[in-house]
């Protein structure tokens, strides 16, 4: 069975908080990516590739907090995380705190096939972004006003914002903005990716869970493909996605059971809002979210298709 | 049992390349490690301030990838990554890419106990050390002329050293410079720490495993505290530090069989070479490597006092 699954953030999502025009959008834009990724799948592509392409539409879409829609920094300017593993070689790449590079998921995929390194940061990672052909885009491709009004909501407080920590924003609440998406190929392959801007006026170059391998993003054909969303330092205290993968592979649980331990027994009990999409090798899917509400969707060759937000 | 086990770094360490007055610095470097962390165990002190303690010795000490002595990026700076995690606590802080920092790893450990973060890289993890009043050192500081050496016979060309990948400079082999400690203190609490400057002639803002939770430093009171060295890019791909964890929590393994097992059965087949040192709550220790070699050192209230370096 190949499989796709993919989020677009989790956090107080609330119906009363979204006009049904922005929550078309939203479904929109997750349909949007499904079909995307999905696309790739179906003409045999692999999963690294689906990933990709579904996280690259997110990315585009300036409702998302990744890529062109990223929130601003307490600067006033856009850093960049992602991530993404491909569970067949087990090879991953990640790139941190990188600015002005259209696609950061694509960046993370070339470091993975074409460096001798996993991890890379900085203007250092943009500078192997150019020499690798990469896209970069200005600041004012990443300028939406709709980020901008957040941000100079609270620029001049130490406050910083789990994209919306506080109702003060129409249309959210709590949300932590990322994206991310999962899939499993029709070789039996699985991948993982994640891509995010972090949090609104974020300051001293905070790195949340989505660039590091075995916290937001993970990959490995034995056991599963996760993507997380949530409050970044609780998921990297926990090694959240790695953790899902352990529990799969030493004590025998389920796909949907391992998800559901770390989610709701682990993570929430510390004060660890979110929550993560994950499939395995046979295409099996799950998307526990402790929050409010997340994101989401899900497209399967057995014909299931759902897109959804709240709980 | 209180135990302190530390290193300083693995690789292709053979006795016929240090001269014993060479052997002789490196042992009493990590003696000098071992004694400045124990005494604070003895006195009651808490793992956290132990492991801290015999780092920043280890980081003070020009001979030791870390703090002063560490290695030269592809622009003739130094880019310095650090962690530490408390067990009991499961608190965590880490540093990735800072400069001009005395000891990166008593930043970690400001960024785990003051700051709502866990990971804070560049320049702005060294604005938050200003803020916090954390010592900072200038460039000249971190000039040793060893380390300069190394740097300028590669520095023009596109290859980077692991501290030496190649047997090119005298005293050394193919070494993975890192320093780190784990430490069981009375209450039966356990902590890491680990410190590099990462690769000679790094480039692109390159990250290893040794600031990433979960990879190169994990510690939890149930399992084990782990500071790695090696081959990061292997360590950040096999989760290393937490998948120890999760075998000694999930499969019931002791410390000793957990660390043999991923060490030999797991990074030895993917091309990982390096090592690590472990404690458990028991005060228990172990100190794998696949390596030739691994500066190594460990203390126990038991008596056990020991300081190696070859196989």
């Amino acid at each position: 069975m190949i499989t796709l699954a993919i989020h677009g953030g989790a956090g107080t999502i609330l119906r009363s908080m979204l006009t049904p025009e922005l929550e078309a959008r939203y479904l929109q834009g997750l349909n949007d990516a499904l079909t995307s990724g999905y696309g790739i799948l179906e003409q045999g592509g692999s999963a690294v590739d689906a990933v990709a392409a579904a996280v690259v539409s997110l990315e585009d879409n300036e409702l998302f907090n990744a890529g062109r829609g990223a929130v601003f920094t307490k600067k006033g300017i856009h850093e960049l995380d992602a991530a993404i593993m491909d569970g067949h070689t087990l090879q991953a790449g990640a790139v941190a705190g990188v600015r002005e590079v259209k696609n950061p998921v694509l960046l993370a995929r070339e470091i993975m096939l074409h460096s001798d390194h996993v991890m890379l940061s900085g203007k250092g990672a943009g500078e192997f972004a150019d020499l690798r052909g990469i896209a970069r885009a200005d600041e004012a491709y990443f300028h939406t006003d709709y980020r901008h009004a957040q941000w100079v909501e609270i620029r001049d407080s130490d406050f910083y914002q789990l994209d919306h920590k506080e109702d003060k924003l129409k249309g959210e609440g709590k949300k932590f903005g990322t994206v991310g998406a999962v899939a499993t190929d029709a070789r039996g392959h699985i991948a993982a990716a994640t891509s995010t801007g972090g949090m609104t006026n974020k300051k001293f170059g905070r790195i949340g869970d989505s660039p590091v391998i075995g916290s937001g993003t993970y990959a490995n054909d034995r056991t599963c493909a996760i993507s997380c969303t949530g409050h970044g330092e609780f998921f990297l205290r926990a090694v959240v996605a790695y953790d899902i993968s352990c529990l799969m592979e030493y004590r025998g649980m389920s796909l949907q059971q391992a998800c559901d331990h770390v989610v709701m027994d682990k993570l929430l009990p510390m004060g660890g809002e979110g929550g993560l999409i994950a499939v395995d090798a046979q295409g099996h899917y799950a998307m526990p979210f402790n929050s409010e509400g997340m994101y989401r969707g899900v497209k399967c060759s057995d014909g299931t298709q759902l897109t959804s937000i709240y709980r």
